[in-house]
């Protein structure tokens, strides 16, 4: 179904990873290479490449760049550099649990590695972190793989659904979690419709999500964010899928700003709504959705577009990246183990740890 | 307050209708002149001046537009030729029904005065429609100033209200509707903040309400739509102020997309959501928000920004300007003629009757 790389490791341990740069699309279809851990650190920070799964893939092979920039030095000192490296990639974005679980691997890895080989060489250590990111890289195209399995019977046969931001191929390695089910839909010949919240303020549903879905031939109407409550109204929506960023143990899930509105939109008109997501998305150190940190974004990203001033000069601007939809409005969890309907700790924690 | 004109006659039944044309603001603070109904109707149809009342006056001085076109033929021919001209500018936009009621109060101006007038010169005609469109416009203006009297108790005393899209000094003759109670309130000496939602896809919201407000020195923050559920879960939204194109008999309110989604949060988390508008903003004709017709716009106000293409090329659009928030979602509508607290057609009567 994908037709396109959103993230891809060029080489051996002294490659680079190679993007496609989601802030250019649809308009142009450009890759970057990242070749040392600052610039990987940039592409994540502007949304060169997003989308929770995704970034946990690219941060870990971000500690593969890392580890090029070991000298002949011992190996412990080796590992402390790749913590070191990992704590600065780890302050990319804030949200996202994925990036850290993807980092806390890798770091585990390296200290293993370094605990049960003392005698290793440097080139050593490298081969076995490319091994563990390409290893996190194939999980991610089997975790879509299974959600897009285990979700596709709630996508309703000549009906129509509703998506919010980009949870598809471009937010992973393989093709989404959200979108997942709905690819795989198509592929059993479902036929039904998809309508695509635009995603303010960086448009990732116009740009990204509608991109993917027509590439898919998939049925896609575009909306602003605000129509979603009319077309519910209008019944022309028959259930919602989004992604997640993190989610708590309670089942609380925070995704893109917008989703929580939807999420109460959803309810008021009995729509069923469903997060999909990995089980490496739930934070269970979190007890509830009111610990998750919310990423506050540059206020040039609503009163500006493509560098013309849309507000008056110097007007304030409130731009947090995430809410958090609480579990009461979550009618299941789909993930690659799973699905977790009407979602508690209880049910959750059986499912995932 | 107002320190800008929204639309203005400029000199006697010889003059043209002066704009500031909105699709500009805040870039440019430009004005254009209609000189022909023809001019009038581009200008309300492409929304350099917009809003319901604002398009109700716009449309009663393009009958004085039209009434300088007549020749020099019979009174019963010129009023038949007035009748026409109003029913080529009711065409310009279908759901505001201010726009219907100002064209029919000068189309009974005009037949009144042939009527009473048989002898009278094509001038005086001319005369006599300028008048009734200068009252129309005076009492935009008085109706707006009590408006503001009649909400200012509304506005919550160190709290923060959310606007959508503009129903302010631009939209009206005067100070405007939904924001007529917060430039009263901060006249009173009030503290509170204002909250703006963008309002996709024309950003009326962004480019002219906050606009307004920070020309007032009201405390006010820039939010996308999708940001307002998640402000109100916060706890950082105590009233909604609305404005109104279209309300049935039983207080159903059509208002700009994004509405009816806002009214539901709303409820959910126990803000008051009032609607300010005028009494010609009711359509008694109409028993319920079902029957207001809906304009749909261009796919490319949502596809394109300033002319460059933000989604992909021949994606599907559906891009509805208005959407009907029924009236039990609604806490009360404040009109110039007093409040209705939880409208219901006998309630709306007694008031606006």
């Amino acid at each position: 179904m994908k037709n396109f790389t959103t993230l891809q490791w060029k080489g051996d341990i002294d490659g680079c990873l190679e993007l496609t740069d989601q802030r250019k699309l649809p308009a142009q279809f450009i890759t970057i290479q990242c070749k040392t851990p600052e610039q990987l650190f940039d592409a994540i920070k502007t949304l060169a490449v997003r989308g929770a799964p995704a970034i946990g893939v690219a941060a870990a092979f971000g500690i593969c760049l890392a580890a090029q920039q070991l000298d002949k030095s011992k190996l412990s000192d080796a590992v402390r550099r790749i913590e070191q490296q990992a704590d600065f990639l780890s302050k990319s974005r804030p949200t996202a649990v994925n990036l850290f679980w993807a980092l806390e691997r890798m770091k585990k890895t390296a200290h293993d590695f370094a605990a049960e080989n003392p005698g290793a060489a440097i080139d050593d250590l490298r081969q076995c972190l490319l091994t563990e990111a390409r290893k996190i890289y194939a999980q991610d195209v089997q975790m879509c793989h299974n959600i897009g399995i285990n979700g596709e019977e709630f996508v309703p046969v000549g009906g129509s659904v509703l998506t919010h931001c980009n949870a598809g191929a471009l937010a992973t390695a393989g093709d989404g979690t959200a979108l997942a089910p709905i690819f795989e839909a198509q592929r059993k010949g479902k036929k039904f419709k998809v309508y695509v919240d635009e995603t303010r303020p960086l448009l990732q549903g116009a740009r990204l999500t509608a991109w993917e879905l027509q590439q898919a031939g998939i049925d896609t109407t575009l909306i602003c964010d605000n129509m979603a409550g009319a077309l519910m109204k209008d019944g022309k929506i028959n259930a919602v899928f989004v992604g997640a960023d993190r989610i708590a143990a309670n089942g609380d899930a925070a995704n893109k700003i917008g989703t929580y509105s939807i999420s109460v939109l959803a309810k008021e008109h009995k729509i069923p709504f469903y997060v999909a997501a990995p089980s490496s998305t739930f934070d269970l150190k979190l007890q509830n959705g009111s610990q998750i940190p919310i990423e506050q974004r540059p206020a040039e990203e609503i009163a500006c577009f493509m560098n013309v001033q849309i507000a008056p000069p110097n007007v304030n601007v409130y731009n947090p990246a995430f809410d958090v939809t609480p579990a009461e409005n979550i009618t299941a969890i789909i993930t690659e183990k799973g699905v977790i309907r009407c979602p508690t700790e209880e049910k959750i924690r059986q499912i995932i740890v």
